[in-house]
């Protein structure tokens, strides 16, 4: 179970890492290469998707994950193909035609798109592994939630907090220079003006839909003036 | 849209109903008959599935919705078939079978189960109605939301809270005759216990899950102290 972080946790990003620990600088950039692992045909399959600023942002949340994972939780035994393939899939609900072909909220089609294809690419159809990450999916805006999550859940959500809002209580757990190299080398120039306009865009296709539990004009606000220096 | 209940209203139960009316008693417990609708092959489904408490737990969520959206929402025109599909899944993850075999939250899961058999059994693989009865299910304990949500998705909050936590915000929008009657047709022995036990289980199963947000101790503690009168 842990390698799929089924593992729970507090939800809660300061109960959750309540000594943080100064980071440290990450230089590897390397994407895993696990023999049995299913993340480089899930990267195949979102590089034809998501459009590239989306694509880069699933690139960055993986590489902050796995620094961040280094620095502050060194036990957990998450696996990493686990770790990129949930990163690359999370925003799947966000394509134009994933948008416009349900009325359900992003979050919720993505991850059930999400285990499709993870099923498929698993040997053995392997629920554990596409329930791990729909289960992340679907909660990785549940960021005003008491209680607890998975591991995989919380430093997804962490990490597309920190790439989408730059709020302090997450980028203090991440080194500059680390910041600094992933993007350069996964460019986040427009990121902040193209998440804020997918958000709002669900809000007006989905005006129902779970995105609005984190403020209708609130939460596009929050990234538009989104401060954090990412470069060095 | 509108019979799927894809409209947006307030998530909290105070805004969603600003005004509340008094309630008149309800006396139809008659099921949907429409000739296109699916809602008796669903009661099929679930009436194998089901352990009998849980079954008329779901029952007595219908006659609640129906008789709350006459009185306080007259003006929805969700479709009956759509409404009593939802309420029969809604706790479909809560199945000895379907804990035993998922790591993900039992609404996530019954939601995918949910959405796979009303695909099956629309016509033309009605997508719309499939995605109605997801949304709802999925969100159906997010019950300290901001923001938005579905029609279909509010009512199942209100009646759930309603047979299951006896809150005044929602047991003021019935009448006891309502209450009186439907629980006389569908026992309610048990109930509490029964389902205080199902949300022990899935905390103790799956502690990372989203039941965790409302409360580990809490929430059984809040359904197990209910003392609202069903019967006169």
């Amino acid at each position: 179970m842990s390698q799929y972080g089924f593992i729970k946790i507090e939800r809660d990003f300061i109960k959750s890492i309540p000594n943080p620990q100064d980071p440290t600088p990450i230089k590897d950039l390397s994407l895993p290469k696990k023999q049995d692992g299913i993340s480089s045909k899930v990267l195949e399959y979102v590089s034809t998707r998501l459009n590239k600023p989306t694509l880069n942002h699933s690139l960055r949340v993986f590489f902050y994950s796995r620094a961040i994972i280094k620095d502050q939780f060194p036990q957990w035994e998450l696996d990493e193909d686990v770790l990129l393939t949930t990163c690359l899939l999370h925003d799947l609900g966000t394509t134009d035609e994933n948008m416009n072909e349900t009325k359900m909220s992003f979050e919720y089609y993505g991850a059930f798109k999400a285990r499709d294809l993870v099923s498929k690419l698993t040997t053995d159809n392997d629920t554990d592994y596409a329930d791990a990450v729909c289960e992340a999916i679907i909660r990785h805006q549940d960021l005003n939630d008491k209680g607890y999550i998975t591991q995989l859940g919380l430093i997804l959500q962490i990490s597309t907090v920190l790439d989408n809002a730059g709020l302090e209580v997450v980028s203090k757990l991440i080194h500059s220079e680390t910041l600094d190299l992933v993007n350069k080398e996964y460019s986040r120039d427009g990121w902040l003006g193209c998440f804020a306009q997918v958000v709002e865009r669900e809000n007006q296709l989905k005006p129902w839909g779970h995105t609005s539990s984190l403020g209708v004009d609130e939460f596009p606000q929050l990234v538009r003036s989104n401060k954090l220096k990412y470069n060095l």
